[in-house]
């Protein structure tokens, strides 16, 4: 697809892709509204299938190409969320899947990633070690690149989970999504346009990890220079794709701080009883460092995942 | 109520408790039921108000008392779930909630507990402290003591997460509920036998903490001696009332052991991504200490509560 996703195309997206992912839940948290003074709703892509939203643009991907573009397999570069995701949809359409993965990717995902079929490639951790290699195996395999979010069809296939959103909880006026690639928080903004009505849509970002929010500011994609942060699938920068979308149609990005964003998490965690990964506190963080702009707002916020490393657990 | 739950004693206690209860979820997993070879239905009563099955119980204990009776208010001994959900449902009546803790009982409970408008009395953590700090309680204020399992509404109360699991599940052979001081089992084995037809249920609990094995065992109540458990809601003993449906009722108690819970609570954390306590892990322990028997089946697990202490989280 060579055109930013019309409602049709999400639609079509949609149809295409209900049948393999999960119909995620919308929770609300009576004490959190009290907390925060506003109608939040979550929609919990958590509980999406390899536990994050990244299922959704995998699928369309694979589902939309032909089969025999098809037929030497898929492949990208990804040490998280991406990586499973499309490794489990290339597995469910029955064909090969080829991941480029840092050899400093946690052992976690590796055995995700292999558990579901796929071949794994290791390289440096670095981008021209990485492109090096995607590059090789492209020559190689033949396998079409489905890159983690500079592709109007994993935008399309994000942009479902917000859609869902919308639907089930009418009158929304604001929705948040955390922005890193842009894939979602791009998805997000086409939805709402598409089909809400008058919504706001805010992408939240990590105060370290800022390039989205300056990238609007200067009106041109900023890199992402040594990000800190514990929201480490929000480290990468935006791509002409999404910057795009996301310039049009974004109303803001709000940054926000480390340890707010942490405190978020636990409270999710404490009040809600559902695990979210860092990078999907950074939702609530933004309310929780504007609470007047929010007050008395029927607010979404995605939820993008659930994939947290337990291991310091202190059981 | 001065016998043992009868079917409409429990039908009505759901009726008397619905509006102010969640109708919790019951959540299944792809990855668990095939790591474990059985088909598992997970009751998720960590998603209750205050965190945990104990709500209901309290609520129907409150709702159920005239008016005259309950005036004087409330009260109870608990350092746990009780506590707070007893203070809740009392806030609820808007009636005044007494609550006996010992001073050792965690911040995060004690602020939970007044939180809910409720004053607590703090003891000496012994038992025969709490006894006496309970017995002055009731001198003094005339409240009405609400045992935290010794009371059959109490026990009619627990008894509507299973029902709604029975009625949600058809055809479940097993349900495994925590055992502790045996109110969520008895209130399970009586709906069991109500609304279910031929299910088995089994009590779980810490090999540390055997007592209610040794009292199947023995035909007697056996104390709880110094139970060194993660599981820090299944330390009490079996009482009167709980200890003689359970008698009748229950097929068997499986023990198990510190290290499998622990694994178990990571394991529904990091898979199904909730958040559930260490007493609620006993029920897959008990599953994967004794995966043959329950190959192939269809089990019920009660979550018993999602109440974790999280300040010892790495971040």
């Amino acid at each position: 697809m060579n055109h930013i996703p019309a409602k049709d195309d999400i639609s079509q997206a949609h149809e295409r892709i209900k049948k393999q992912i999960h119909k995620t839940p919308v929770l609300t948290s009576i004490s959190l509204n009290e907390i925060f003074g506003a109608e939040l709703f979550f929609k919990c892509e958590n509980f999406q299938k390899v536990g994050a939203f990244k299922f959704r643009g995998a699928s369309n991907a694979i589902l939309s190409l032909p089969d025999s573009e098809i037929e030497k397999g898929v492949c990208t570069h990804s040490s998280g969320n991406h990586a499973t995701a499309l490794a489990l949809a290339a597995k469910m359409k029955k064909v090969k899947a080829y991941i480029v993965m840092p050899r400093t990717a946690p052992k976690i995902k590796q055995d995700a990633v292999k558990g579901y079929g796929a071949e794994i490639i290791f390289c440096e951790p670095n981008l021209k070690a990485r492109e090096e290699a995607l590059e090789k195996v492209i020559e190689k395999t033949d396998a079409v690149f489905v890159h983690p979010y500079d592709n109007y069809m994993v935008i399309a296939g994000q942009a479902t989970a917000p859609k869902e959103l919308i639907e089930e909880v009418p009158g929304l006026e604001y929705i948040i999504a955390p922005i890193g690639g842009g894939g979602l928080c791009s998805g997000t903004a086409l939805s709402a346009k598409y089909f809400g009505t008058g919504i706001k849509v805010i992408g939240a970002e990590p105060l370290n990890a800022d390039d989205a929010y300056r990238s609007l500011k200067e009106g041109s994609i900023q890199p992402s220079i040594n990000p800190k942060t514990i929201a480490d699938g929000l480290m990468t920068q935006l791509s002409e794709k999404t910057f795009s979308i996301i310039q049009d149609n974004v109303e803001k990005i709000i940054t926000v701080k480390e340890e707010m964003m942490i405190e978020c998490m636990k409270m999710i965690w404490e009040r809600m009883k559902i695990i979210i990964e860092p990078s999907s506190a950074v939702v609530l963080a933004a309310i929780a460092e504007n609470k007047e702009e929010f007050q008395g707002r029927k607010v979404g916020l995605i939820i993008s995942g659930g994939n947290v490393d337990l291991i310091n657990l202190p059981w």
